[in-house]
């Protein structure tokens, strides 16, 4: 038996134990573990130090660096995300819904945890706090198996948590850092039995990784190669806001802004009054013939660009001649994470709400919406963009599983 | 470019044009998919006598051959079911939940399809009909791999349902058979971005082999090994009831019961009852030295026996000291299936239903009652084992995605 399958048992029965504790409790362990992680800063933070000078002696990119680096207001930020854990709702037992069938039986689906997540990321070591209390939460075992680079980051992280955990009367196996070369991340795909699920966190190549690799079930994180498109109709105030908001608020995240394509009618007037404000936000627009003579500055968009997301203040744009046109731009380009239009004609909205298959279609509101602190959910996991048990925004109860529960008076089947 | 994967190609078209079909529509190729299938009737059941014969040839097992054979009853059997989905709701569109944001987007989470959903299975070719128009009614194109001993079937089934699909003004490419040989399932099994969703429907080991072998996302309709717990405070004779109808009024099937668990304090009186009605029955317990010493005619059960589904007249059997070690014995032999317990005591009832981990839990009724039909889903593809996605009986809801339709009035995130 390998050093991860004892880690992995010993999560299954900390998860049979975590599976039927109450919200009080859970919201003990929450707070607790909020504490000890602010009385380990002096520690997080001299280990983080480690973690960041090796880092940087192998050259790794400024940031990368950025990711890695934990300060005092952000293992504060740490601490106050478990606490607003605990003033969440508890999804487990929610009834998601019940009914009474032709032959009495009342039926009820209510939520219950997966048992053991497994969640691969890299090297951000906020993430070690944040998905180990939304797994807690949801009353779900977590194996951490976060990156290498900040290991030492992570171990004194997870022993403060864990040691919140034994304060509140809660099995610490309950949270477990997965340690070790790559052969223990293939252990951890293909554990079927012991790992329920596995949520990838990262890049593009991390996340092919371990959708390819795992025989455990996965919940896709994916690339968002966001689009824009302005209609005929659009009010070409509210496209130039959205436009710099999804683009140049965060560019580096899965929901900014990639592609904008605009109605041809009225492309003009749309450029000219957003070129300037892009380019004084610091933005490369990448065009096509007709967007390139409409925007000073534009550099030729080459046809690879339409399917990559930049990450970066650099946007990709076409002039289309109708709706249709920018349905089928989007999907044969689009990763299927956000799409929004701009237009006053809500016939077109709908139309283009329907026919567009992603994980959110927006409607006059930046892409940057799509997130679960904005959709309310106040904690969230990831986004799918798979369209498999969850897709969107991930919350509490998307890392939750159910069970029917069927109760009779001797009721058999003729 | 292979043969399959010119037909998956085909598919994805297909299944962007059906996401958009109405009920209506839907409705209507259902009602002339069964026109056909009667139609076809005489070429079918050719058909199938050619395939019984070759099968029947090579030594097949006379179980085996009663689910490959059709007859008059069975086609129209299945053209039934096609007119049954015809009349139930529409999946596609249904609002799950809605709800207006601090920042004033109004949010709603719609149930749309797929996209391509691959059904893998054995030489059963009424489930070529069945899954196919339950595919077509969630919106979502049908890659249909049956078994190559119901080839010369299937053919003609698939004939017949596309000749209705295109009376309708469906794209026929909405419903294919996969043909070919061992390497095309691998071929679907790793069509990522081109197949959404695998189910595979039959025995164990085809189950493992897709579940391991895929990189599509699947859903495992698996094994029931299921049990029943007869708790101190039972009604004998509901416990009884239950018993016999569980296990033998159809055992070949995975929500049939193959080891009863039974208190002590009750179980003398439950056996004395019991023994004589199973032997009428038929069926062979299989129990541990307690029970031995209670049926008459009983055999030693031994402990592979507790793990295995027996899909016959058999039943194992234990006597346990409480309800403890009777959830400790689920736990350790449970395929996650559906357990139930007899009693009257509300409060061991809770607890059963609260510690048991399965997708079904049952209060004084049969396991038999856990299916899509008995649930009231009016159809059902399979009976998913597994957490994510879909648990228990999956009805036309659960061959759906969803989609976020976020609809603002210019907002911008700050």
């Amino acid at each position: 038996m390998t050093a991860f399958t004892d880690q992995a048992k010993a999560a299954r029965v900390a998860a049979r134990a975590l599976a039927l504790a109450d919200r009080a409790r859970k919201d003990q362990a929450l707070n607790a573990m909020a504490d000890a992680l602010l009385e380990h800063t002096a520690m997080v933070l001299s280990a983080n130090t480690a973690d960041v000078e090796a880092a940087e002696d192998t050259g790794v990119a400024p940031s990368q660096i950025d990711r890695l680096r934990l300060t005092v207001d952000r293992v504060a930020g740490m601490a106050q995300g478990l606490r607003d854990l605990a003033g969440l709702p508890d999804p487990v037992g929610e009834v998601a819904r019940q009914w009474t069938t032709t032959t009495g039986l009342r039926i009820s689906q209510q939520r219950v945890p997966f048992g053991v997540v497994g969640i691969i990321y890299e090297a951000r070591p906020n993430v070690t706090a944040d998905a180990a209390g939304i797994c807690l939460k949801s009353g779900n075992a977590a194996l951490l198996r976060g990156s290498s680079s900040a290991l030492r980051s992570n171990r004194v992280v997870v022993e403060a948590l864990r040691a919140g955990l034994s304060a509140s009367g809660i099995d610490p196996n309950s949270i477990q850092l997965v340690e070790g070369g790559r052969e223990v991340t293939t252990e951890m795909m293909t554990a079927r039995g012991l790992v329920d699920l596995l949520i990838p966190r990262g890049g593009a190549g991390l996340i092919e990784a371990v959708v390819t690799g795992s025989t455990v079930p996965v919940i896709e994180t994916g690339t968002g190669n966001c689009h824009l498109y302005v209609d005929r109709d659009a009010d070409l105030e509210v496209a130039a806001r959205i436009t710099i908001n999804a683009k140049a608020q965060r560019p580096s995240v899965c929901n900014a802004l990639e592609t904008v394509l605009v109605h041809h009618d009225v492309a003009r007037d749309y450029w000219q009054a957003l070129a300037p404000l892009l380019a004084e936000a610091g933005v490369t627009v990448h065009g096509d013939k007709a967007t390139l003579t409409l925007v000073p500055g534009a550099v030729p968009a080459t046809d690879a660009e339409y399917d990559a997301e930049y990450l970066s203040l650099d946007l990709a744009a076409r002039v289309v001649d109708d709706m249709d046109e920018a349905i089928e731009h989007i999907q044969t380009h689009s990763s299927g994470h956000s799409e929004t239009i701009v237009t006053t004609d809500q016939a077109a909205a709908a139309e283009f709400a329907r026919r567009i298959d992603a994980a959110a279609v927006l409607v006059n509101a930046s892409s940057r919406f799509v997130d679960g602190g904005e959709f309310g959910f106040g904690a969230e996991i990831g986004i799918s963009t798979q369209k498999l048990h969850a897709r969107g925004p991930m919350g509490l109860a998307e890392l939750t599983s159910t069970k029917y529960v069927v109760v009779g008076q001797g009721q058999t089947r003729s």
